[in-house]
């Protein structure tokens, strides 16, 4: 079955909306992790978090930007006292960066500003529109990884 | 109605993987307009061809990020030759940046052929849940605004 060709330019528009409205978010949660650290800074935290201890380079892949752009946001964070250096055990050459128990703390407390935020928003859909949300988003996800 | 208490996180991992996704395929398509410019100046190009000419003030604003991350971006992407600054008619003292007809050629390029992708894998999508997608989408854009 062909889809409605009306229907998929519209879903193009509400995604790149979304996306909008998430970097937007973004850079609002940044500030309340700290008022110095701005949306890259927070995108790197939450990925060293989520990810575990990564190398620059790894980091700079992932986001597909510049090693330079790495680094200056690293030495914020590590200035802020939110991120740190270590050594990788498997090749003492290499420094592994990682978010100090502070960084975690600080983007704990701001996720779950976000998801209370978030909560109260889809708080008055019906559980079979929420279910279906779900539903859809894991299939659009599927089909585009 | 209370939604489904299992649903709502769901929806939220999804969106969590959603942004991942659209962050890696930024990165990718930052590369095809130009191997030098990365995810930052892409959206930077992208959204001063959306949203008209604008001031440095106005992205960093915009994007949460500090003027000196936006003013790398602009100084790339102007010796590059996708970028350009010229003064502000209304104010003769500030400078407006805006993307120049080269950028506009290379970002409406890889533009089409993200819509190819994207329509490429949602292609064999049924018509009703494409238009439910959008119609579910379009909510939660309303929810969130």
């Amino acid at each position: 079955m062909t889809p409605d060709p009306s229907a998929l330019p519209e879903v193009e528009r509400e995604l790149s909306l979304l996306l909008r409205r998430a970097r937007a978010l973004s850079a609002e949660l940044s500030r309340e992790i700290h008022p110095d650290i701005d949306a890259g800074g927070y995108a790197l935290l939450s990925t060293l978090t989520e990810a575990g201890p990564l190398r620059a380079n790894d980091l700079a892949e992932l986001f597909g930007v510049d090693k330079s752009s790495i680094s200056r946001q690293v030495q914020r964070l590590e200035r802020l006292g939110l991120l740190e250096r270590r050594h990788d055990d498997s090749d003492r050459r290499a420094l592994l960066l990682g978010a100090t128990p502070e960084g975690r703390r600080r983007l704990a407390a701001a996720a779950d500003a976000r998801r209370l935020r978030f909560r109260a928003r889809l708080g008055a859909w019906n559980e079979a529109d929420v279910t279906h949300l779900a539903a859809l988003l894991r299939r659009l996800n599927a089909a585009l990884g």
